[in-house]
């Protein structure tokens, strides 16, 4: 299997007793530029693959842009590793402001935002959108059937977003975040209505891929893995249901457990949301 | 188990049937934010953790330090989220060039470094070192067995500086490169000698991880995960073995195999160095 994302390369294969040489598929990684305007904005690596919207998600996420017309053009050099954003509107860029601390200065809740453009750009979200434990398994298990083995064991992370019902699109990265930035940037670029959407994630939620959630504008994070205290403070914060370690039957529900269906019926947790 | 790195919060468990409240474990993730001759220079998100190796191994690796004599006055405020560094040459930083992308002139070579950094401080490893495939295994197992279930399951990535016969010092962290810096910290705090040295690794081999081995200054490294043909290209370049996929009884050797013992009496890869 070669394409963008694979390559073949010989290796040498130890089984135990002995040592044999064969081929093996490896995961293809690449350094990408990004220049705005003519100015170095910033150098990824990544997978090859959808850089387009790779480019436009992260700037999106950066809150360079908010939607795709803030882009006046965009061309990737491939071979090189090159992106030339031009934008609209040439002063929308702070660039000293975008990885400065952000101090909050009020109530103390100004720690759990670190970055300035994370204050700008990860807003609340209040969707009713609600999911059944089945739902939520069903999910986890089409995203697995759609990476391959190879994806699986190879170092991927993938990312799909989801209705209730099935993947809506689905996106692969060596990159935890760059696989959210390409859904975010096929959500801006074909301008997809988020309430009822999902993300299924094959990694764990730390705070920056729970801020890309809620920049995205999503309100369920369904992931294979586990969060941190810091992402699920943002998500209790930003009104995000968190689900982890969904595997075999079972699954935990971190934050804002309204969205999923039947845990308000148990007497043992009433008053949990107090 | 409550210490610095694991909280416990209350969370909901779906195991199949019914929901049930419990109190979990959660991996703590803390920001950081370096002040350097009190301009603001990075702000991370780690495991609050070894602080102190982890301040001078990012900036070892970013090239602002050499030694731990470049260091004037180091002091960390762990409640805010701080580390105050006074440097002993002011004139050292050039920050422009930090994060800048690194386009090589010469015989294509210059793509595999995209960072000037990386080109000042990664290294050619020429250690005579070589294990034996048991001992890649054996290392791999003591690295498992020291971290906990926990650390295995609940996120973190764990390094370790080894000798041949076993693990000198282990660091966790829920971010890959701060597992290393943190190692690379412990190195240049206690002047640690490396050319008999390996590093044991529990995630996968991108170019930024097979960088920082590069940079600690160790000519092996070993995962039980998949390295990038990126981190390939620049372990070949650089004179590093790269191990991987060391599960059960078996691995793969991708790079620089003469530091694997066994491998070169094999008639079927003479000449696989050619």
């Amino acid at each position: 299997m070669l394409n963008d994302i694979i390559t073949s390369q010989n290796i040498v294969r130890y089984n135990g007793h002995d040592f044999v040489e064969e081929e093996d598929d490896i995961a293809v990684e690449s350094a990408l530029t990004i220049i705005v305007d003519g100015t170095e904005f910033a150098t990824m690596v990544c997978t090859p693959s959808e850089m387009q919207e790779l480019v436009v998600g992260f700037l999106a996420s950066e809150g360079v842009i908010r939607t795709y017309h803030d882009i006046k053009s965009l061309q990737i050099d491939e071979d090189r590793g090159f992106a030339y954003v031009d934008l609209i509107n040439k002063h929308s860029i702070q660039k000293e402001f975008h990885s400065k601390r952000f101090i909050g200065s009020c109530c103390g809740k100004g720690r759990q935002f670190y970055f300035h453009n994370d204050v700008k750009t990860a807003k609340t979200v209040t969707t009713k959108l609600a999911v059944t434990p089945e739902q939520c398994r069903r999910l986890m298990k089409k995203m697995q059937e759609s990476s391959s083995h190879f994806q699986q064991t190879g170092g991927f992370h993938n990312a799909a977003l989801c209705t209730k019902d099935g993947i809506v699109v689905s996106r692969t990265d060596i990159g935890r975040h760059n696989a959210l930035d390409k859904l975010f940037g096929y959500c801006i670029i074909h301008r997809i209505p988020l309430k009822d959407k999902i993300i299924v994630f094959s990694g764990r939620i730390s705070s920056e891929v729970l801020l890309k959630a809620a920049k995205i504008g999503v309100g369920i994070i369904l992931s294979k893995s586990a969060p941190t205290n810091l992402a699920l403070s943002i998500a209790e914060e930003l009104g995000i249901t968190t689900v982890g370690f969904i595997r075999g039957n079972g699954f935990n529900v971190y934050t804002h457990q309204e969205r999923i269906q039947g845990i308000g019926q148990l007497p043992s947790i009433i008053g949990l949301e107090d």
